[in-house]
């Protein structure tokens, strides 16, 4: 490498590290803010964060990132493998932001803030109207920027493309098609089943200070690394990474269902092991997290489900529980509380759905942000059209927008193309289990003795350690020498669902 | 006003507001790293803090802000007041930090970072040779910026003019001696009384989160706005101003001795209430923060000791103790409790020194840095000179250097100057202590009914608003009319003492 270049390679990682510092002191900002930041400093904290957030953008598009980016490109080969890969991961942000028109993208932010406190306000009140002219005004920018950035095949390809880069609408129709022609016979054969696990017992009071020990001892269990993270209370649980030695989980306590914190604890905490265990070459540079919204999911979905809805999980765990509750679980036998917590059925409710209907969930809103940006339907019909599809998909039909269309704040923030990750989650969470198993095939005996090391180790070789050097595919092809397959997790429902409600 | 000026005057306004915007996401940033940030986190995180901080040293000495001082410093009469305060406390910082050659103070600041970590290490092993070679770099260095600064009439002029504005050696020298000649005696007959208090009891173990919710109480009762802040636990307490809608408070709680916690909380508490009462119109300058140390201390010192350690208080709030403790105080008197919070002795230790020496320990350390920064004695002398001082004024002989000249960590950071703020902040607090009783001669009868709210907003009157838009010296004459008077420290020393030890 010539002295030029290694001087240009320094000056461009030191520009790039002080954006991750905005960015690690917005990231507190934020987790300060729900956790317990006094209500009347609110309002000058958002200023404080609008302005820190300006500052990082507008080092994103500066002219002193495009010259970097025109000398350092011709010459990326000469280039540290992690610095060609920040370039290119630098590169396609600055291409995205700068095609926008810098008014235009103003216009867009404001009207972001302002949607989403309409939106509250609308879904509060179930009245669809209040939000519509918004929601319109977001698809017809969205549909915008797909101009500005160009698409391949369908429209909707450069949206996924923000979230779940590689994952185009061909997949997607292909994998969703074969999850829901298997899914939805499986959730009408258990709603005729004649096995329905009792499951009033779970409803019972669970005091909130010994779930929160509890969770504790879980979080623990799992190989989270308390002297890089800590465990604090939200109103909605999440993981935030600072850096790879600060990162953090929330949880919600509800003292009637021990279930919200427990497993959302574990969800939260397998998003927290993927970026613990990111590799410390990365920090300081935006390949420092998690390489896709999907593969995250991968991981919180793997532990949530594929540990914590475990039989051998709970053989392990059950007395334990015991030890923290009421008594509730005093008379219940261990398999009968394993099919409890893996009850399945209908609801209307996205956040709220069990492991088997989630998924539907989702491929409803795929339809319709497909449909929409596509020019094939149109806002206004969209509280018929989404309340037509919950009938069709999983037999029940809200009784109002507040429990139908408005549910969710992903639109309101301006995010299409966000919901698949959710079942690409599932998906990759399933297929790396699978692959898992080839080399960990004493998985449930792992569990049962308490000892998720090697699992949590087989995750860190194979996802976390690559952070964003990877793209989603290509962790998964790395790891299961594969493409996305959609298989996997129809196995894992079938087998797992069948024996629950003894459906065979 | 021109327009040109209102735009200049705005574009100003909004340069010095993302300067603070820097700082306050810098001090959210302090403050979790002393709250309970993880320990793995805390070697990126002060990278972060690191180059947040060059950037807002960076922008206060940028041609940018060369350029905003030169237009508007001519017109500053045509400018808004808060406007024009802002400009000369921002030109004074840049003229200080401009003339001290950049890669110079570059030297310095890595030389304080190790200075402090060695001086850890020399007071843990009560080591002084080990810390001498920075110390004597450190003093060198105070002696070339003020070289550099200039000065009047007494060199050290120049350092407490960086925390006490308008404070000299002349006043110094004059008030401390009055002080000195009066409490020296006074600490003498006392330690002859045959009326010390009994306090064995204050000992008894106080579990600590009784301690905690006691705490909680009081702060409450000061009028400290809980929507405006939080109290949290750390091992060295501190008070935090991130905005005046966000003003932390922490604490440290000792099961052996309540009183660190509470009178702890209090004094922080002090603190405080004087940063949560900052005129709004200040947020976003660097105005927008006590006056000076001496001030801001008077605002502790005065909750501490004037409303903290006084019976009235306490025939308001003992009963309430008594809930919250073990019992030891059941068969103890209200009075004797009064003098047992009050008891004063000689003790090496200045952060444990009770009201009364207190002074004492801060003019021993004012001698040494006035006399050190006028080369009238050597760093190499100086355990020898401050044993002999303690044994003059107090009577007592520290044993080794980690009890004595090393126990403070002020100098290992480069502040010299700074503890005679510690005795203003006493004098300050007992002069309007008097001034107050004018307007409240109900003082006492205000905290026999727990009514604290009339001496909170006195003290927002007369000091909390203003925040730094007066100097100290201007708030202390606006308020009690008069320039800075020691009588009133003694007056209510003397008097205080003089009936807890039955002295007369």
């Amino acid at each position: 490498m010539t002295t030029a270049i290694a001087g240009l390679e320094k000056d461009f990682l030191d520009y790039v590290k002080k954006m991750q510092a905005y960015n690690e002191a917005i990231s507190l900002m934020y987790w300060d803010l729900r956790t317990g930041a006094p209500k009347k400093g609110v309002e000058q904290r958002s200023e404080v964060i609008g302005m820190l957030s300006s500052e990082a953008f507008a080092m994103s598009v500066s002219e002193e990132m495009a010259a970097y980016i025109a000398k350092l490109s011709p010459q990326e080969n000469e280039l540290n493998e992690v610095t060609k890969k920040t370039l290119h991961e630098i590169k396609s942000d600055y291409d995205r932001n700068k095609k926008i028109p810098a008014a235009e993208f103003q216009e867009y932010i404001v009207l972001c803030s302002k949607a989403e406190s309409v939106w509250e306000k609308a879904k509060e009140e179930a009245d669809f109207e209040l939000f519509r002219p918004y929601l319109e005004k977001l698809v017809e920018f969205n549909k915008k920027f797909i101009g500005y950035w160009g698409y391949k095949g369908n429209k909707y390809n450069t949206l996924l493309d923000l979230y779940e880069p590689g994952i185009t609408v061909e997949v997607l129709d292909e994998v969703f098609s074969e999850l829901r022609s298997e899914i939805v016979p499986l959730v009408h054969k258990i709603s005729e089943s004649d096995h329905k696990p009792e499951t009033a017992y779970l409803s019972e009071h669970f005091p909130k200070e010994k779930q929160k020990e509890f969770s504790l001892k879980i979080l623990e269990k799992m190989g989270y690394d308390f002297e890089s993270g800590r465990l604090d209370e939200t109103v909605h649980p999440f993981m935030i990474g600072l850096n790879p030695g600060d990162v953090r989980v929330t949880t919600k306590y509800d003292e009637n269902d021990w279930r919200n914190a427990v497993f959302g604890t574990i969800h939260e905490g397998g998003h927290a092991l993927y970026e613990q265990n990111i590799s410390n070459e990365l920090v300081g540079t935006p390949l420092c997290t998690g390489t896709s919204t999907g593969i995250h999911e991968s991981q919180s979905l793997f532990y949530e489900n594929f540990v914590g809805r475990n039989k051998s999980f709970w053989a392990q765990n059950y007395e334990l529980l015991k030890t923290y509750s009421n008594g509730q679980f005093d008379d219940v036998p261990l398999d009968e509380f394993y099919r409890a917590i893996n009850e399945s059925k209908p609801s209307l409710i996205r956040i709220e759905a069990d492991e088997l209907t989630y998924p539907l969930h989702v491929m409803i809103r795929y339809e319709i942000e497909k449909a929409l940006i596509n020019d094939e339907i149109e806002v206004k019909d969209l509280p018929e059209i989404w309340n037509d599809k919950y009938e069709q998909y999983l037999g029940i039909r809200p009784s109002n927008d507040g429990e139908g269309v408005l549910q969710d704040v992903h639109w309101s923030g301006g995010s299409f193309g966000y919901f698949p990750s959710y079942a690409l989650g599932y998906m990759y969470a399933a297929q790396l289990k699978h692959k898992m198993d080839e080399s960990l095939p004493e998985f449930d005996e792992l569990m049962e003795k308490g000892d998720l090391e090697p699992i949590k180790n087989w995750m860190t070789e194979h996802v976390h350690r690559f952070g964003k050097t990877k793209k989603p595919l290509e962790i998964l092809k790395d790891a299961t020498g594969e493409g996305l397959n959609a298989s996997y997790l129809i196995n894992y429902l079938k087998q797992k669902y069948d024996e629950i409600y003894k459906l065979s």
